[in-house]
């Protein structure tokens, strides 16, 4: 099962660090891992895509709240959420194959970032399911090079604020977004 | 001086510890660090947005060969290259702001990806620099959560391929895409 987890953790060096050796220690099977800047220059957000049962969940959710850094963690299993993931990909076009590839990047809302006599560079954002159908359709072209972020998430309609007040309880610092999603309109 | 660096390391538990915990225990000033799969099962592309002189990046890139799992190093600075960074952010948005905020949204091609009676979360894709200058019109609205991916990047009209041969000489591993960048037509 896949669950998106988001936790707020100090900005301080070695974050990322004792975060990913934990990660790696214990096994977990972690899909992407992702840390940004957030509002508060103190804090940065980590998403993480963690391939697991319920335990597992669980396991990730108390050794991360272990982890002297971590302020908030939240799990948007069961809420409804936006997740984004990222590529920047190099697709064989050469003038015979152009107008193919073109037609499918259009259908899919991506976006030509460069264009050279062999190969285009193709920019897209989306849901993992949708960065993969893309890709699936770019095989068979031939893929020559890709970058990709990661999954970043966001509940909708609630805000996983850092100005909320902390608690030096490990226990009450692990909280799960199991409200109820306010009214939300998805426009796309 | 800001550098940006791609780098394809065997996709092993643990690297992305033994990175993040050597820049770390370096002191390195990481502005990020971006992990994502490629085409190819076997390799993770890292991408490092790293802050100093010559000095500091010809340091960075010794001590990234010097690990193992690095199969390649490529650093941006001198070529042409393509460079997105993603962001979802909550901005406070009533009724009375709403029309406000959509309008710096179009002006960017950002696009609004939620809606809750006062906010509205917003998906923008772009150079850091857009980024930073979105925030900053943001701001005065009220920023209320933000999750940020950090940079990938890729050089226009050339590959950073991973069917290149490797080599067990980490001096050779170390490569400067220094070549000029091939016939490319940037289209945005």
């Amino acid at each position: 099962m896949r669950q998106v987890i988001a936790a707020l953790v100090i900005n301080e060096p070695g974050v990322l660090a004792s975060v990913a050796g934990m990660f790696a220690a214990r096994g977990f099977n972690i899909d992407s891992l992702v840390v940004g800047r957030t509002q508060d220059p103190n804090l940065s957000r980590m998403t993480i895509v963690v391939n697991g049962d319920e335990n597992t969940l669980d396991q990730v959710r108390k050794q991360l709240a272990k982890l002297v850094p971590v302020s908030q963690i939240h799990s948007f299993a069961g809420s409804d959420f936006i997740e984004r993931d990222m590529i920047l990909v190099s697709v064989k076009a050469g003038p015979s194959k152009r107008s193919e590839v073109i037609e499918v990047v259009d259908l899919f809302r991506a976006k030509i970032v460069d264009i050279a006599p062999e190969s285009v560079v193709v920019q897209l954002a989306g849901t993992e399911d949708k960065i993969e159908a893309f890709l699936e359709l770019m095989r068979p072209y031939g893929i020559l090079e890709m970058a990709r972020t990661g999954v970043i998430a966001m509940a909708r309609g609630m805000q996983l604020t850092t100005h909320e007040e902390t608690s030096n309880d490990s226990a009450k610092r692990v909280r799960s977004l199991d409200a109820p999603p306010a009214q939300a309109l998805p426009p796309s």
